[in-house]
C-alpha cells in the first residue's frame, strides 16, 4: 500500500448491524480504536432490528486494516458483509468512456455522420490529408502508450496491469486541458515492434504521449518516432519530468538569488528522467552538470557499458571531477536526485554550496527527507504529494499537448519544452513565491493557459506550427 | 455526391441582404426557382438596413448547387457570405470523444485514479490479470479498426481518409448498445504488420472489430487474430452482413411459405462478403448454393485463381451446375447480390422459382431496382434506406458485441451469428411482417436487447462466455 499523502487510503465496511444486540456508538469506537478514522456512514438498509450500513473509514499507511476488520467481526451483533475499497470502486469497469459529440437521432443524422454522406466527408480528406485535422478527431486526440515496461516504481508489470495508469492520465489530458486522449498498452517489449505498431496507428492522433517504457529502449522508440512521425512523440517520464525540474529550478534559483549560468549542478541516478533533466538544464544554460550513478561521477574518456552514461559523460562534467557523489556534491549549488531512497546525507548538504538547492525525487523515499534538512537548505523540492515543492508531471503535459496540438505542431522540440517550464514557473508569482512555494499546484487553472500561450509562441518561432491558432 | 436517400444532402448559405434593395421573400422564391428546398432560417445579425441569415437547403442529387449559389450571387442587394454543407458542419473536430467517467476535483481524487494509489489497482491485475475485465475500460471497449483499403464503394482511400467511417462506427456502438469503441485507421495494408499491430494494441480492448479491408486479405487477418487472440474479432463487412442477410432471409422465406433446407440460392458477386453470407447460410442450413462470379457458376473440379473461390466451388454447387448468372438463376428460390448496378434482369427474375426472393444489395445501386419487379417478387430487399427493407450492418455489430462484452466471450462464433441473426429476425413479429417490412429499423430499441438475449445465450451454450451477465 502507499502513501497518498493524504491520511493514507478510504475503506467502505458494510455492516449488518443488529440494533437490540449493540449500539451503533459501539461500534463506532470499537472502530476508532483499532486505528480507523471514520469519515462518512451510509444506511443502506434499515427493517426492525436490523440495519446495514456502509462506513466509511480513512487509514493511514502505518494502519492494520486487519485489525479493524477483525475487531469489527468480533463484535457481537455486528456481521461485516463486506469490505470494499475506495480506489478499487473507483475503477470499476475502468475509468474513461467514448461519447458521441452530437447524437444520432434518426436517419437523416445517421446518413450524414456514417453512410452513404460520410463518403464525401472522406473524398475530401483523400484529395487534401491535411484536412484529417479539420473533419476528424486528429484536432485533438493524443494517444497515451505504454508497453508496461517501466511503470511507476513497480516495474515491468506488463499492458495488462499498466492499463489504469494510463487511463489516469487520459482522464487528467481532458479534466485539465481539454485534450481527447486514449490508453493503449502494447502486448510487446520489443523496440521494433514497438516502433511500427505506433508508427502503424498514428493516423487517427495528433500526438502520441509515450509513458513508462523502460530505459534504454525508451531513447530509440522516441527518437524514432520522432523522425518518423509527423506529429509530436513526447516520453513523458523524461521530458514532462525535465519541464517541471526545470520550472521549479526558475523559482528556486530567484529565491536563493543565483543565476542559472553560474550554478553547479549534480544530477544522481543517470536514467531515462536523470538525462532529460540535465539535457534540458544544458538547453537552459547551465554549464557546470556532473552526473553521478553506481560507478560514480560519470566522466569522459572513460569506458561505460551503458551507452547512456557514455553519452552523459562526453556531453557533461567539463572540469571531468571524479569520485563519489560524497565528493563531488562538496561546492555544489543544486542536487537534482532521480536515483533511490536515503542516498544523500544532512554531511552532504551541509557540504554544498551555500544555500544549497536540494530536488530530492526519488519515490515513494526521497533521497533525503526534508526534514531532515529544512534547516539548511535554500530550497528542497520532492516527488510526493505530501511535502511542498512537488515535481509533478502533471503539471506539464495536458498544457504541452494542449499548445501542441492547437498549432498542429510536428514536433514538440526544445524550445517548446524551455518555454513550457517557464510557464510553469510564471504561475507562482513574484508575491507569492516563497522557499514552500517554487511550483504551483496541479489544479492551478492558470498554468495550462500560460502553457499553451508561450508553448504555441515558441512552435511558431521555431517553425514546427502547422498553422496559428486564434486567441 | 451520394444519395442518402431522403430527398439529398443539406447545404447552409450565409447571405448578407439590404433590406432596401430585396425582400428575404425574393431571395426565397430565387432559391425555389433553382431547385433548392429552404428548410431552416437562422438570424445572424440585424442592423439597420442589413441583416444575415442562415438558410439551410436541401437539395436533392439532380439539382445543381452551383446554380443555387449563381442566382444568389446575382440578385441585387444580397452578398453570399459563404456557403456550407451541414455534413461536414457536423465532422468538424471529428465525431467522438473522450471523457473521464468521474471528475478529478481535488489531490483526494488524484491520488486515488493516478498516483499514488492507482499503483494498488496496478498490482491487483498484475497477479491475477482476469481482474482487467473489472479494473479498466476493457470490459466494455471495442476497437473498430481500418486500414482504409476497401472503404465502402470508395476503395483504397488511406487510413487518414478512411477515418470518419470508424468515428461514425464508434458513435454506433455507443448510441445503439452503449459499447465505448475507438478508432484505429492504420497506416499499413501489409497482413503480417497488421495483424502484429493488432495483436499489440489488444490488452485494452474486449473486442476487436476490424472493416473496410479489402479482400483476400481480410480473410487472413481475421483467421490469424481469431486463432492468435483471445477476445472476439469480427470483420463487419463479412459477418455483420451475413447476419442481417440470414435475418432478413428467415422473414422472407415466411412470407412466401418456403423452407431454408429446401431452398435453392443464387449468390452473385463472391467477395468477402459474399462468402460470409454464403457460410452463414450453410450453417443455418441451406443445402444448395450456387456461386457466380465474373466466371459464371464456381464448380467444384474447375481451377481458379482465386483462392477464396476454389473454396468456395468446393463447399457448394452440390450438383455442379455450370454457366452464367442469367443460366443459374432459373428455378433458384433466392437471389443474393453483393456484385454491381444493373446485373439482374426482369427476365432473370421472370425465370426463377415461384414467389422469387431478391436481395440486391450492390451500392449505390441494386443488381435491380425495386420498382423493376416489385410485381412479380414475393421479397425484394436492398442495401439502400430509401427502398423498403434495408439490409444494415447497423443492425448487428452493436448488439452482437454487446452480448460478447457482457459475457466475456473469448470469440464470436458461428452460432452467435445465426443466435443474432434470429434475433434481429423475432424483432418484427408476425403481425407486422409482410412484404416490405422483413426486417427492423436501426432505430428499434428491441434489437440490441433481443441480439444480446439470445446471443449471450448462444455463448454460453458452445463455451465460449467466461461470465454469465446478470439479467
Amino acid at each position: 500500500m502507499e502513501n497518498n499523502g493524504l491520511g493514507g487510503k478510504s475503506i467502505i465496511l458494510r455492516l449488518e448491524m443488529n440494533t437490540q444486540e449493540i449500539k451503533f456508538g459501539e461500534v463506532a469506537s470499537a472502530i476508532f480504536e483499532a486505528g480507523g478514522d471514520m469519515v462518512a456512514i451510509d444506511v443502506i438498509q434499515a427493517s426492525g432490528h436490523i440495519t446495514v450500513r456502509d462506513i466509511t473509514i480513512t487509514v493511514t499507511d502505518s494502519v492494520d486494516i486487519g485489525k479493524i476488520t477483525n475487531t469489527v467481526k468480533h463484535l457481537k451483533g455486528v456481521r461485516l458483509v463486506n469490505v470494499s475499497d475506495r480506489t478499487f470502486l473507483l475503477h470499476l469497469g475502468g475509468k474513461i468512456e467514448t461519447q458521441p459529440k452530437i447524437p444520432i437521432q434518426n436517419r437523416d443524422d445517421l446518413s450524414r455522420v456514417y453512410t452513404p454522406d460520410v463518403a464525401r466527408v472522406c473524398s475530401a480528406i483523400q484529395e487534401d490529408p491535411k484536412k484529417a485535422y479539420t473533419l476528424t478527431i486528429k484536432r485533438n486526440t493524443v494517444a497515451v502508450i505504454s508497453d508496461g515496461s517501466a511503470v511507476l516504481g513497480l516495474g515491468n508489470i506488463g499492458p495488462y496491469a499498466a492499463m489504469p495508469v494510463m487511463e489516469g492520465k487520459s482522464m487528467l489530458f481532458k479534466q485539465l486541458a481539454g485534450v481527447d486522449s486514449f490508453p493503449i498498452c502494447l502486448d510487446t517489449q520489443d523496440t521494433e515492434e514497438i516502433i511500427a505498431c505506433i508508427k502503424a496507428i498514428a493516423p487517427g492522433f495528433g500526438g502520441i504521449n509515450l509513458e513508462d517504457i523502460s530505459s534504454p529502449r525508451c531513447f530509440e522508440i522516441e527518437q524514432r518516432l520522432r523522425d518518423e512521425l509527423d506529429i509530436p512523440v513526447f516520453h513523458d517520464d523524461q521530458h514532462g519530468t525535465a519541464v517541471v525540474l526545470y520550472a521549479a529550478l526558475i523559482n528556486a534559483l530567484k529565491i536563493v538569488g543565483k543565476s542559472i549560468d553560474n550554478v553547479r549542478v549534480v544530477v544522481c541516478g543517470i536514467g531515462a528522467a536523470g538525462v532529460a533533466c540535465s539535457k534540458i538544464l544544458l538547453s537552459a544554460g547551465v554549464k557546470d552538470i556532473i552526473g553521478v550513478d553506481r560507478e560514480g561521477a560519470l566522466v569522459a574518456g572513460k569506458e561505460y557499458s551503458n551507452s547512456m552514461w557514455q553519452w552523459y559523460a562526453e556531453h557533461t562534467n567539463p572540469n571531468k571531477v571524479e569520485g563519489s557523489l560524497r565528493e563531488v556534491i562538496q561546492g555544489a549549488d543544486v542536487f537534482i536526485g532521480l536515483s533511490a531512497g536515503g542516498l544523500l546525507r544532512r554531511e552532504d548538504v551541509q557540504a554544498m554550496a551555500d544555500q544549497p538547492i536540494v530536488f530530492a525525487m526519488a519515490n515513494p523515499t526521497p533521497e533525503i527527507r526534508p526534514e531532515e534538512v529544512e534547516d539548511i537548505v535554500g530550497v528542497i523540492a520532492t516527488g510526493r504529494s505530501d511535502y511542498p515543492n512537488q515535481i509533478n508531471n502533471v503539471l506539464c503535459f495536458p498544457g504541452i499537448f494542449r499548445a501542441a496540438l492547437d498549432c498542429r505542431a510536428t514536433t514538440i522540440n526544445e524550445e517548446m519544452k524551455l518555454a513550457a517550464a517557464e510557464a510553469i514557473a510564471s504561475a507562482v508569482s513574484d508575491e507569492e513565491r516563497n522557499p514552500s512555494y517554487i511550483i504551483p499546484s496541479v489544479f492551478n487553472q492558470n498554468v495550462v493557459k500560460a502553457i499553451r500561450e508561450l508553448v504555441v509562441k515558441a512552435a511558431v518561432k521555431t517553425g514546427v506550427a502547422r498553422r496559428i491558432p486564434r486567441e
